[in-house]
């Protein structure tokens, strides 16, 4: 069976419904202006490749990863390889890099690649197969942007040619990490070379044998009156002794093998200081640059996700074998509501994230941060809604293996809490609105000395519509 | 105190906060490329009419009513015209008639008017002050479109002057007017005239004084075996004998004065065949035009109802006056978090309505219908919400005269009603997407056979990951 | 037409259905022990002397009201008097105080009394005809518990009689109320008067031409070093002069007319020493034990409301006549659904609420602390959901004066406001809790430590179920 | 370190805070006169034997269940029957068994027990260490009601004993199961045997392999006219040839090993005729009568889990490592204001519970199916809320292994789904009311018509508040 062309796919099928709108067809006509004619066909390869390349390869990926945890952890499906021949064939490799940054990249917009990244969540497999998976992504950007020309090619070059796969270092297990002020992780120096002493987890993308660089980030200057230039970035070999990744943490009881999240401890492990980026005391300044784009790739790859669910959730209300009290399930009432509700939702979320992204691409991350919040909020909670319904619509198939929903739904979960909890980016977003209020109140009591002005001209008295004015001696008189 | 510019105004109140951005500078980036020159002026012109000349002039409005029903609704406050001769000068008069269409309006499209349209909802005044309020911008439309110029010059010309106002009869108390194929005030032809008996309700604007016509459907040809074409629309006179205003209906404790809804009767109500609209049978045709713009301006003025909403929140959390336990409310964790989602919904559901207004314009309401019936549902219940965040910010002051916050709820809730339910709405996008419903059952079982490929061309048996294998007879050696 | 005996009430109505149970049969199995042979009895009273006397009366109460400020705010219907000789021959008088406690009233418990405040809650008038109704009965309490015998020789009698109505003066507009320390009506002593002066708002029952007395709490001890010995409470005769009500307060856009929510100044009021209440500084002792009964009633008549609203709901998705898109509303799957969450969520929340009535009966309002502010808190909301379903069902008659459920959901946010908002409950409630937080930490902590002496007895390492162990050095070889 | 008492247990811990209230302390107060002096004193000791024998056995139990399927499958970990033999001790077995109808168990009511299961509920494996744990109870109480005398020798004593454990398969992979008249395993009669052919999934607990009996339901009589009297339920032995365990289903990620949740084939399996329960055809009835106090079980667990969330919950807000921003988290406002609304809603979810086992323990499930399925549908989505924000509260190690949490709200999840669907219990109380809304409509109309006479008495002609009464005449005037 070869791949088959959009129509040929239908016709095989003998799909009896009228053609189907290709992503670059269903782009909200209001992004359209930002999408250029390359995008556009990139946009429909990207969707067909995942469609008919990636989705049918993501269960056998599966069971290439094998059983057991050490199996698991070593596993390097050839599968992987194959699709990302494919996909180089194709021309969808490192998308992700932005156009007017980069020119490493395939050469798209923020915007561009986001609306890719909608396809590209909706395969296990595929983000990796173009190279395009976290937490690759940040870390290309990390060392193209601050690297060295040394670290560019002990790293950049082999991770941009998907030869290795790289993990980021920072969260920890003692400390609240979603205030990166904690991090505590020690760094000094001895002699020309640093020394590491401390505990990592959620370290994703450890588990991967061919995970060969730790992007860490330490504290090498506690000291430092500014507790936003104590830590430092620094890149460490996997293979440097004294590190160990003691085991691999769950997400709702999946391992996500071979890339897993490790919990990994480092004692005094030793690495040289042409290692460090940047420059000591530069952490917050390189993490800061990191987060704005990969919340826009998190956010669409979750969109592409929720399109997932409601794509199988219709399926589900229309299989004629479930007729539950003589009825298809789309004929049942709440049915058909859940879906309309999951539409409207799915659409204004991804309205949020492209007007993001367009707004990084006019200038930076920076400049969009309230934009990048709002998607980093709304979109999770959104797509964990959407994936519930169809798992409800799926019954005991929705929480198992036979679909993807319940993965979907626990990596979905964890996208509350990754790069920050909603409820600091919930406070940040609120502190920023609150910035308006003295001017709202003096400009609601400026509104009302103006009213009193109407008044007089009118010749009138300001007075309530139930003015009573009753006093204690008329009162005596009722 | 004459009015003052945006600089002065500021200085003035000695606002102690930086620059404010102003309507113009707050258009969503990705709406921008939609927006001309001259639309950017006056959306800005409208942000200035709207807070330092209606809303001053709003609670002074509703003074000039007066007090009980028979003069509530023959109140016609001389505010309302001193600023309608303002709006003029402006050059703020019938904006929404959209430029692609119509000639008679102020050069706007859809989308430039729903942002404008955005201003006037933050306003009790700002809507009838600028000629753009329901329900005779619908009504415009519709003799604009569909009347004979005879009807033009009788209506239109006086509608689009200020000079009277009009309604729109559909609605009846006895039936399910949801479903408007049950619409069964009876029109029989008598000589020349036609002639109308039935009961219409929620005939809003028969309140005013200056209510001089009304639109009225009703059933014309009850055995056409097509429901859609068993019904007409012709202008009534609001004069003519037979009719009757019984009463006014109240929204939530509110009569509207002196706009108000009323329940009408018609009684051998006799009309000449001139005042057909377009011709008998066509009522579908006309009211399925009518829908499309009025839905994005309902919405586009609940998106500033909700924006006023979150002002108000944020001036009463930064009052000095209102600190209980010893802090004012912004340092109360749960506030900012209300206003932080606050912001991330209104700014969602703008998108989709913005997004549903170029769709509009880029042809016309029913190539936009899901668009337009998602803004429709998502943008009411939104608002609701943001709206009662800040009622319970105020407590008391929420919920009473003292602020604008529980009128605007009580007519934000009206908006999960008029223009058919939110259930209406839903069940139609759910039908619209189910009809993938087939092809994406069909598409995931060819991904299943497609995968099982994969799985034979890597020498692999496809099995679970959870594959036991057990007999009955290796169970009986456990 | 005689009031109709139960069984005839159906028969007259040639009601299909079978018999419907009455308010004693549907008691809940689990509150049964806790009620006597004739709170049983008087329960079957009082939903009868409802629904076949009370509701009736409510639109010509209503009607009664009239039309105007100045006239509905003298109005007293003379139904209303109708109502209270009906109610005291029934022997449906004074319910509300509790037996254990005072021996006016008619002998019930608060859970007894609480099951017929449900009732009482579906119609305007049946609070008021039982004299039962708010703020009376607060005051009735504070003035039988802590008034001189003068004291309520003056008022607690006529108040109970019924002859007279009260109001209790504690918000003030300039301050935030939630926090009752805030309050500053300032009272001074000169002679044997105090001298009152300041504002006092939602002044609720001020409106009533028979309201004759005020209780009025206000600051008597500004520099007393405890904030909760700074307050009195003093009993004010509604004609002193120095009283003005300026107007009265709308709730949405209902006046409450004539009971009403006034806002009220005090400019040099002055009564004798007679009237304080306990003693000064005494302000915070008597409104603390004043709020916990009251808080019961008001939860218990949401509940009733609640029902009504499902009752409502109930009978337009059977009603003939509406029947959109060819089918009645109860044959369209949403509202069946709403139906059932409405049915669980009023009784989950009667629940909570009988539990917290049981409990102050088995001690006192104190002792119950937890279990009134989590009715408190529960019910309004859950009651304003389920008044707004059958809104929804009822489209425009839902909003407007031709049900009753725009005014009961009115009135129903409200009581997310009074006796303290949400938020303050919620925090108290949430930090009544934390006080476990230590004690759980370290409980847990403790149990892990068990853990570890388990698997020592089966000898076993406490090892992580994804234990990997993988060093630098074996990452090397991979 | 031997198991301390409650008072060692704080005193070894040091714990700052004041006496904790036990279980029996903790009953709500309505639900006391329900309760034994019997089961108050064992109730406390189940919470005993969970918090400090169970709690901590969970992670060995978990480690002691090995990696890897086939080991995962084989597994009977040595740590449970040691907890057996502790519970058998204390007198903790065969609780389930509802005194009134069973002589087996251990004399509890069902309210009695349910008490307890919310305690067992806070485990993972106290239900199977008291011989509670589902499947085998409802087995049980299948045998012991309908089951031969040579059934229950086989098969209930050693179930009653905890020696072996079984499984009841009833739903199917290639139909709605929620509607079990659809179920399709086909049983024919050869002789004097049956013979089964078909597929089961969601077998849950043949993965065990001391799961010796399957309660197989299947369609012996297709042809029967009423649909409820096809199916028949029979016992089947789990090493009977022509069974294959094909796979075991996951439930998010977890595989719940050794019990797990098997997919299963019959292909002609052969079991003698003495093994068919009650007769054939008498499917349903078996069913129908085994799912009551299951369910009050399930939800009771269900509360449990939510209880032991909220502790968790406490104890990470109150962890004085995890300080984001500087404070603590219990000092961020959201976070107390979660904690008081989960109090909330678990307090009232339990108190629906407990009315349910009442009116079980009254007569029989049958009698309380309203109740019943008001529990089914509210605790399962109550749990789920309160668990996922402990999820949120704990960050990474809310999704992972390292609390509780993740794995429970995955096993909550499934609540909504087994023993029917959310949906199909809200159907059939939504239809259940709806018997009502014939009356209600009726009961409005004569509300109405008592209201006209009302009027009448007092001389009035009944009149809308907003009354008009303006005709095209009168309007010409205007």
């Amino acid at each position: 069976m070869s791949v088959p062309a959009k129509e040929q796919f239908s016709q095989n099928l003998m799909v009896s419904d009228t053609k189907q709108d290709t992503a670059s067809e269903k782009i909200p006509v209001i992004a359209r202006p930002f999408v250029s004619e390359k995008a556009l066909k990139y946009l429909d390869i990207v969707e067909k490749f995942v469609e008919e390349e990636c989705i049918p390869a993501d269960p056998i990926y599966a069971q290439q990863i094998g059983d057991g945890v050490q199996a698991r952890f070593t596993a390097h499906p050839p599968l992987m390889e194959e699709l990302k021949k494919r996909a180089k064939e194709l021309g969808l490799w490192n998308m992700f890099l932005p156009k007017n940054h980069f020119k490493e990249g395939a050469g798209f917009s923020n915007l561009e690649y986001g609306l890719m990244a909608e396809y590209l969540g909706k395969s296990h497999v595929a983000s990796e197969a173009t190279n395009c998976s976290a937490p690759d992504t940040g870390n290309m950007e990390v060392i193209a942007k601050y690297g060295t020309e040394a670290q560019k090619k002990q790293w950049l070059q082999p991770l941009l040619e998907g030869k290795i796969r790289s993990a980021f270092l920072m969260t920890e297990p003692d400390i609240a990490s979603s205030d990166a002020t904690n991090i505590q992780l020690r760094m000094h120096k001895e002699g020309n070379e640093w020394v590491l002493n401390g505990s990592k987890w959620w370290s994703s993308g450890t588990g991967d044998p061919r995970c060969n660089v730790y992007i860490t980030m330490g504290k090498s200057d506690p000291n430092n009156p500014s507790p936003y230039k104590q830590q430092s970035v620094i890149l460490v070999p996997a293979d440097t002794p004294g590190i160990t990744i003691h085991r691999m943490l769950s997400v709702y009881g999946y391992d996500d093998a071979p890339h897993g999240h490790g919990h990994v401890s480092f004692n005094n492990v030793r690495v040289p200081e042409s290692c460090m980026v940047l420059g000591p005391g530069k952490g917050f300044e390189i993490i800061q640059g990191r987060l704005g784009p990969g919340r826009i790739h998190h956010a669409m790859r979750s969109i592409g996700a929720a399109e997932k669910a409601l794509e199988y959730f219709l399926a589900r209300i229309n299989d004629p074998r479930k007729k539950p009290f003589g009825k298809q399930l789309y004929e049942q009432g709440v049915m058909l509501e859940r879906v309309a509700r999951s539409r409207i939702e799915i659409d204004a979320a991804r309205l949020l994230v492209l007007n993001a992204a367009i707004k990084i691409d006019q200038k930076d991350a920076k400049h969009a941060l309230k934009e990048i919040a709002e998607a980093k909020v709304l979109v999770p909670t959104m797509a964990l809604t959407v994936i519930d319904r169809a798992v409800q619509a799926y019954g005991g198939a929705g929480v198992s293996q036979d679909t993807p929903l319940a993965e979907m739904w626990a990596h979905g979960r964890t996208m509350r809490i990754v790069d920050g909890p909603d409820e600091v980016h919930l406070v940040q977003l609120g502190r920023n609105e609150n910035k308006r209020g003295k001017f709202l109140l003096e400009r609601i009591q400026w509104q009302k000395k103006k009213g009193e002005e109407y008044a007089k001209r009118h010749g009138m008295t300001p007075k309530d519509v139930l003015a009573l004015g009753r006093t204690g001696e008329q009162k005596a008189k009722l």
